[in-house]
């Protein structure tokens, strides 16, 4: 049996083995991606967000918990883009292993490196369609940061989870402006804690201000109160997930198509950079031109990288 | 005059259309660029990194009143990744345009978008570029989101300084991992709260853990209570990145080489892709083929991207 048909028969250490060659950027994983394609779209995607600390990942196991109890499978995803030295998500995957490594139902990888060539939002769609392909009912997406390639990470999921503490009234400020517009749902997490209150209210004014002029199509974003680590409020999240879900469904789907569109323009456009550039390498390379050399000659100021690049693209896109 | 001798003698509406161009990714730019390169290379640049709400603005604020009573000229760039849909920086940078408006001093731009082509490292990179070109002393590189654009944005930088607060013992955890490495100097601001000494001696802890052995040449980063709305802290920060400075500038300058060929390398790279893409899509556009419908097809399942991308490049790189 080939790899592509161990994935689709659920088979884990394939699975592994191509999630493995994505975070790498293994370009032969091309083909194997293309023929697991037709097989996705059936799994939900939740994607969730926020800064380091207010505690996304006991949420994640928790709605894990919360899945497997109604008997369906999950594959967990956590972009952790801040470590690209160390792989320092590694030890966080261990201690989650641990807690699910008996449960064959939950397949949980982490991506930390981001290469040369690729973008993370393309090795995380990547690795989405193959979770989706290996038959994974629910697909659960954390990001650890919150810049551009979060927000964009987030996009690639049906239903967007924003995570927020309560006391962190500066935070809510420097989020509101851009990062608010792509949530579904808003959690308040750890809200046992003092200033909870406040966070809500401050939550509320701002969807209130407008964010269900934001590109929604009407939906209004619930805002859920959970303390994660006592397993309170997990209920309440998967319902207005679900809600978020029929939302997408009604209108002869139209909204979910909106979600789809989206999602399919930035992985073409992201699959397109990565082999545009592989490309462009590839017969630099072979045509011998060491880009060590180019990079001194930028330093010593003799030539610069725009001037290089146009170069490099007039001989090699003639 | 041109424009690029209008940058030059310090224009600064001149820089401002530039700046402007360069956030809108307009390709024309380029050539402009290029002239300013030669110009480059005589501005300290300094980059600001940790989550939002600890106060990186204020320490800028801060440190460029420090750096404008020594006399010299400063130029702020805001990078803030998470505004994509309503250009949120710009509030921000109305604040502060109105404490230096009368300043001839101090130029201070936000980014605050990402296009399809180009990184926000790239864009970030040329507009740093634009400033040193400009005349500016010292360039003041403050980005808002904690992901691994922000990292690859304040390897951008000659020092980078790392700023947190107490209390969010979480996150030191959830940064340790990969986004202290490169840090040059750690910043606890709003030192006067709870949990302060706590907050240090867990960085001191990680310090000590082997962060000298990280690529850092053997320069061990020092930790600064700071507490920059009262301006407390500030002396003392300055003379931590004077000293980072003094570092890069021994031995022969060989490890401010190692930063300007880390440097040159990414902005080599992020030209290359931005330019290899654009390329490629012009010339799709040329032959008439609609983005759009290839992305209605992946939706469809009648294709999938990695096939849409090997016949673009198959036919458009032949």
């Amino acid at each position: 049996m080939g790899i592509v048909d161990q994935i689709l028969a659920g088979d884990v250490r394939a699975t592994a083995r191509v999630l493995r060659d994505i975070d790498d950027q293994v370009p032969t994983i091309h083909p194997i991606l293309k023929q697991l394609y037709p097989h996705t779209g059936k799994a939900f995607i939740i994607g969730f967000t926020g800064s380091p600390g207010v505690g996304k990942s006991t949420l994640v196991d928790q709605l894990t918990i919360h899945y497997r109890k109604q008997g369906l499978t999950v594959g967990i995803l956590a972009v952790d883009p801040t470590s690209p030295f160390t792989g320092g998500a590694i030890l966080g995957d261990r201690i989650r292993m641990q807690r699910h490594f008996l449960d064959d139902g939950v397949f949980i990888r982490s991506l930390a490196t981001r290469g040369h060539f690729g973008g993370l939002t393309k090795s995380t769609n990547d690795m989405i369609n193959v979770l989706d392909a290996m038959g994974k009912d629910i697909i659960l997406v954390e990001t650890v940061g919150v810049g551009q390639d979060e927000v964009e990470i987030a996009n690639s999921a049906h239903t967007t989870v924003l995570v927020t503490i309560p006391g962190m009234g500066d935070e809510v400020q420097a989020i509101k402006a851009g990062i608010m517009e792509i949530g579904n749902i808003f959690v308040v997490n750890k809200a046992d804690r003092e200033g909870s209150r406040k966070t809500i209210r401050e939550l509320m004014n701002l969807i209130e201000l407008g964010l269900r002029h934001q590109g929604q199509n009407g939906w209004e974003p619930p805002i859920i109160q959970t303390e994660a680590i006592k397993s309170r409020g997990i209920e309440e999240l998967g319902e207005a997930i679900q809600k978020h879900r029929d939302f997408l469904l009604a209108n002869d789907k139209s909204n979910l198509r909106d979600v789809l569109v989206k999602r399919a323009r930035t992985q073409l456009l992201e699959v397109l950079k990565e082999e545009a550039l592989r490309t462009l390498m590839k017969r630099i390379e072979t045509r011998g031109i060491a880009l060590d050399t180019l990079v001194d000659q930028i330093v010593e100021k003799s030539t610069d990288p725009y001037s290089v690049v146009q170069d490099l693209l007039n001989n090699e896109l003639p």
